[in-house]
């Protein structure tokens, strides 16, 4: 098997399944599949999209290895003729879909799919997986962003994350959305990704003595000296950090912060920061963690704590208030002819569709218009080709460019969507070729 | 970098600065670490222990890797003696815990690692992420398992869950808690765990008629027929599937049942199953899937529903309702002295500890004794030998073990615990001998 991350057999059985039956039968045609959110939790206002770099990974990697093939043989599901097809298939489709970073609203499809129906099919499950998940976080992580917009915040959530990509991505999709970085190690070499990092409770209980601790920890890493201050007792704590800082400055060694994790922050921040400005150390700053998301972070600041920084973890890499997005990735198209699911409670606009953003005069957010690609607007096409028969248009962007996307599409948020407590929904129009569309669709397939 | 799923930098930043500090110093006395769960969710009233086999192959795999080393040595922050240090590096402490598939209460701990200080704490994030997410699966799968005992349940949750590990784990830890399988394909050849597979609303919408759909599907898979009837009218295709079912038994194909995806699921089975029923087909189920957990199980079968299975997908792989643990790793002991942190409202009890299990005459869960290991108790000890000196001392037992087990442990739940809506709060008592040392750490540790 090749690694999981890049496996074909990463799927739901029945898209193999139903490829042995588009296989039976010779259909080749071109399906048209998007992945859109259906309508957002009640949390959010907004979404940030994410992951369509992976997803793109993933598509130019696309085929199934030796290992994989011997299964899909051997168990007895598949007909020789369908797995010796497996085994040359690759992606030969195209690829849309909307900038990473960018601000999207339920129904607006982020990416489409165009190719022959049973590879548009075969990578369904993982291209929802990828999008979903990145996307999910991204958004959590917008709203901390918003929360703490002149705060160095970092994603403190591997321990929590639902596995090791989880994690990896939950860096990758938090540090896109305007986090100063993670303390992930792997997210550096992965995705250039800044790491931080300070010093556990352990390492302090290790030790006989916590003022000893925090020298040793300060010699050991004398460029990047922030102390843990909250295993005993969080004042005294501080209270060592004001005499040690002394001894270290004849040593050369400055120290940069002291991290708070648990107890009443804010009243601990005043406290510690009163200490420190009493002691001549008003330039060390107070990193704040435990049990932090973008409510704590707003609140503590609008009481006016005193913290420098944040470690987000738990709460951003689970997105705990909202674990999951209604999404989809549903045929619009097939044999040239648009397709629409009825089903009670799901039923999806039709067709291969492009949305045009509007913006006010001030430059925020307006409205959008959702319609089809060959029903042309006003406004700015948000969905742009990314894949030309299998392969990339145009090289990766990078993430430095991406930060730039989100955060430049945070200031051109309406207030009301910003809000993080007040549900605001965003006027996305659906334009009359659409319905006109939809209706026609009804009336076929009877 | 190896795989993302066995790379030593998966972990926190600040695991390898601690390490940088307990090599310049020499500290190298044996920790012992525990982890353990601080508190249930409001919506758990128990929890089952999964992951610890990932756990002990990633601690017999664990090592860097000359590119990790590589990264080291030129990011700045570690000096070259500790990345050679680091390059022979081999975990070689000692695991004990409790059997994966036992039941499990706050602070009792499943895992103990007992190793030099340095080892024991740069495996940390990575046993938590771990042992976290696939108990936090299994103990939401055996709520499932609760409501629905004797119904088929698959996992699938790949899409929805968070990454690609996330996917395959909540396929085994649901399959381990008493799932009948999983939808995902890499599970059977990764964990042996059957899977299953329906068709999509696409392979219906793809094709002109639904019935041509349904008798094609049929026909390119003649030993697995389950249809899909919600695409457009589901009583409507209920009777396509009576019709299609004559067709069918002169090919001498066999329809197994069909599944529901949307609306009212009590309803549409109920008038599905009256369809079937006068139509001559009472041996075709009726699956069911689109939104289910615990509790939409429980409501549709109290409700009398006639629904033959389930598949659970986004609620269980993100564990919707309780997204995260709140759980620990932590030092209880270094260099031969009881160590234990008092940050307000995360204090942990010191020490290597035991737990003790006691059951009723009736054989159901009584109550459990926290300890200290040399404390001996009657009851049942839960905490067992995994490794020693860095080697396995017993081969993995398999999944369907595990399963048994699990079996067992719910078979033997007190009536409060089974409650899906109920809190109730198992009495796990803490022996005088632990009450009396976690005093005694707090006299010394001024």
């Amino acid at each position: 098997m090749s690694d999981i991350q890049h496996s074909a057999l990463l799927t739901d059985l029945y898209q193999l399944t139903m490829g042995q039956a588009y296989f039976d039968r010779g259909m080749e045609e071109v399906a048209v599949f998007e992945f859109f959110v259906r309508k957002l939790p009640p949390s959010r206002n907004f979404l940030v999209a994410a992951g369509l770099e992976q997803a793109i990974d993933f598509l130019e990697r696309f085929h199934f290895t030796v290992d994989e093939l011997d299964w899909l043989a051997n168990c007895g599901r598949f007909s020789d003729a369908f797995v010796d097809y497996l085994a040359t298939l690759r992606f030969s489709g195209d690829v849309h879909g909307i900038a990473e970073g960018t601000v999207f609203f339920p129904n607006e499809p982020i990416l489409r799919v165009t190719a022959p129906i049973l590879q548009a099919q075969l990578i369904e499950s993982r291209i929802i997986n990828i999008l979903h998940f990145q996307s999910l976080i991204a958004s959590k992580a917008a709203r901390c962003v918003l929360a703490g917009p002149d705060k160095l915040l970092v994603d403190f959530g591997l321990r929590r994350a639902h596995g090791a990509e989880a994690g990896l991505w939950a860096a990758r999709a938090s540090y896109l959305a305007g986090f100063s970085g993670s303390a992930t190690v792997l997210a550096a070499p992965l995705f250039g990704i800044p790491v931080f990092g300070t010093m556990a409770h352990s390492f302090i209980q290790a030790h006989d003595d916590e003022a000893a601790a925090f020298e040793r920890f300060a010699d050991a890493q004398p460029d990047n000296v922030v102390l843990l201050i909250d295993t005993y007792d969080t004042e005294r704590g501080a209270r060592r950090v004001v005499e040690l800082a002394r001894r270290l400055r004849d040593k050369g060694i400055h120290i940069k912060a002291v991290r708070l994790d648990s107890g009443d922050l804010a009243d601990h921040a005043r406290k510690v920061r009163a200490i420190f400005d009493d002691g001549g150390l008003a330039e060390v700053g107070i990193f704040s963690s435990g049990n932090i998301d973008e409510f704590a972070i707003d609140t503590l600041l609008k009481a006016g704590a005193p913290i420098d920084g944040f470690g987000v973890g738990t709460h951003m890499d689970t997105s705990s208030d909202a674990p999951y997005l209604d999404c989809a990735y549903k045929l619009q198209e097939y044999a040239g002819l648009a397709r629409r699911k009825r089903s009670e409670g799901k039923a999806t606009w039709p067709g291969r569709k492009q949305v045009y953003r509007h913006y006010t005069d001030a430059g925020t957010l307006s409205h959008d218009v959702l319609t089809l690609v060959d029903d042309k607007h006003a406004g700015e096409a948000l969905i742009h080709p990314f894949m030309m028969n299998g392969k990339r248009v145009s090289a990766s962007e990078g993430l430095t460019a991406t930060r730039e996307r989100v955060a430049g599409e945070l200031k051109r948020l309406p207030v009301a969507l910003r809000d993080l407590r007040e549900s605001a929904r965003f006027d996305v129009r659906v334009a009359p070729a659409l319905e006109a569309l939809a209706a026609e669709v009804d009336k076929r397939q009877a």
